[in-house]
């Protein structure tokens, strides 16, 4: 089984899996600017919050090398202008705004426009080691909490094709089956894109980590009837006090896990943490296309003509969360990481 | 705008609308004997708990229409066979075994062969009407509820296709929207098999009621933001003590609404009404074919040989249902109808 690649930097273009074609199709795209890059954050061809913020720290340097100038003051609003365009990709994900700050602070201290261009790149590639490592201790630190004979209820796809490391949810699990525990999964499709369906269950498969897809509105249900020990998922962005931005229904998904007294947990490295923020009332949700609503795949279920409503996250508040499971460790809410 | 005719009798055939071609195609099927009614039934071409019990009825009163004997006996075998058939179609849906107990009933208490295929219509008809007048009711107690300015929740489809009267909790929504109650809807897509987009979606836009679809997931996000003040929605099969077997879902949006003070009624005649069972625990849960859950529409969007959880119905206790909407009027829990 060959690995999976989601983002590689190449030296002057990035690699990475077009997460929109699969699981039907294995295709990898090279994007050979910082618009190209753009785009697949946009249309999430690249995508979860981790992995965006790889690509997007990528995607600046790139546009960065390719910034045909000497003189400092240019390259400075040139910079701007590329470290832009990824920043307005999308709101919610802080990965991708921790990414476009650090490349700024690399970009101040270095000395002239070649410095500036080398600690881009070295700062990039830090961000994506930095990312891969912390995902590896999450799976860890999460494993733990499994136990033997659990039954795991995950939404949305929190694997390596969505962080370029182990995976913060996934990877818990993954890791967990990888240390012998008997474990069987839920996994939910994840309208309206369905990562869960897409995605999910092709790692999962790949894996060979025993699972069975649901629809999402099945969640309760499993909860209810006692067939989930444990939900763990990831996050788009935690505030200070622990409120969490994830893939819409996680909010729901949460509920009906206190409802019926199993522990929820998020997966998440520090750069998904946002200390500025106190609370998930400052969280901007992204809105995304009625397309997605409408249809599936390219193919109409709801009449013309009509109106949705598309977020594509939500918030669930900190006192429904069990605890983070971060490279850190294990804590509870609120906490400062 | 013509009337949607979702099963009429026709004296000697039974003609219904084929549900699983809406929203695209409108397209009317005559059913010729007591399998194609099965069949029908089986496969969604007609589905509604109300409306599956009118097509019961009528299934079973075909067949009995065509058993070709004067013997009393062979009648009455044949006339099981038959019975038996529509009996085995769907398991959850209490109104289809109402119609089958009311006209095994009506043969029970016919003199000969001749009064007995008479009987069986007569029955089939009174059910169909009476089912049409307690939609009306429903309708009327239910708009009651629906203060102007409203939003109201509903999930899946409980409208005119799924009753054949006016509808159970869209029926309620409809009536309140034509006595000028300037209220908006929030309808789930209702995966897998998308009756709210594909169906209620469908008849909000011919009645002209302002909507918008929303997938399952994002229930509780719209919830949780204060932008619901009723949930109405139908129901399968209710216990004795007023647990209630509803479209997989209802019991997270249940928990979701109750969890953020907003009510949560269920619209259903008294056919729907168990008295024979003392709670939820004792309703049978249809688990359906894996397909519904890794495709829609025939368009794959699963990886191939993965297993999937796929039931139909979820039982929402009867502590998280503000009230019933009935043809009697409105009633709390637990009840006795």
């Amino acid at each position: 089984m060959t690995a999976i690649r989601p983002v590689e930097w190449l030296g002057d273009r990035l690699m990475i899996i077009d997460q929109t074609r699969l699981p039907q199709h294995e295709v990898y795209l090279e994007l050979a600017d910082v618009h190209q890059v753009a785009e697949a954050i946009r249309s999430l061809k690249v995508r979860g919050a981790p992995a965006i913020g790889v690509a997007a720290a990528y995607g600046i340097a790139l546009g960065a090398q390719q910034i045909e100038t000497r003189d400092p003051e240019k390259f400075r609003r040139e910079y701007q202008s590329v470290s832009a365009e990824i920043a307005a990709t999308r709101p919610t994900a802080r990965n991708l705004f921790m990414a476009v700050e650090r490349l700024a602070a690399a970009v101040g201290k270095a000395g002239g426009v070649i410095e500036a261009k080398e600690a881009v790149v070295d700062e990039a590639e830090k961000i994506h080691s930095e990312e891969i490592e912390a995902t590896r201790k999450i799976a860890e630190f999460g494993a733990a909490l499994v136990k033997d004979g659990d039954t795991i209820l995950t939404h949305c796809n929190t694997g390596p094709l969505a962080t370029t490391g182990r995976g913060t949810a996934l990877g818990v699990i993954i890791e967990a089956y990888r240390q012998g525990k008997r474990i069987e999964v839920l996994a939910t499709e994840t309208r309206p894109l369905c990562q869960g369906a897409r995605l999910t269950a092709w790692e999962l498969k790949r894996e060979k980590v025993p699972f069975r897809l649901i629809t999402d509105s099945m969640a309760g249900h499993f909860l209810k009837e006692s067939r989930a020990d444990l939900v763990v998922v990831g996050a788009d962005r935690i505030a200070r006090n622990g409120d969490a931005a994830n893939k819409i229904g996680t909010y729901s998904i949460a509920v009906l896990a206190r409802e019926n007294g199993v522990p929820f947990y998020i997966a998440a490295p520090s750069s998904t943490f946002d200390e500025r923020i106190a609370t998930g009332a400052e969280i901007v949700i992204e809105e995304r296309s009625a397309d997605e609503v409408t249809h599936l795949y390219g193919k109409r279920t709801a009449p013309e003509g009509i109106e949705v409503c598309n977020p594509a996250f939500d918030v669930t508040p900190a006192r429904y969360i069990t605890g983070f499971i971060t490279e850190q460790g294990v804590t509870a809410p609120p906490l400062k990481i």
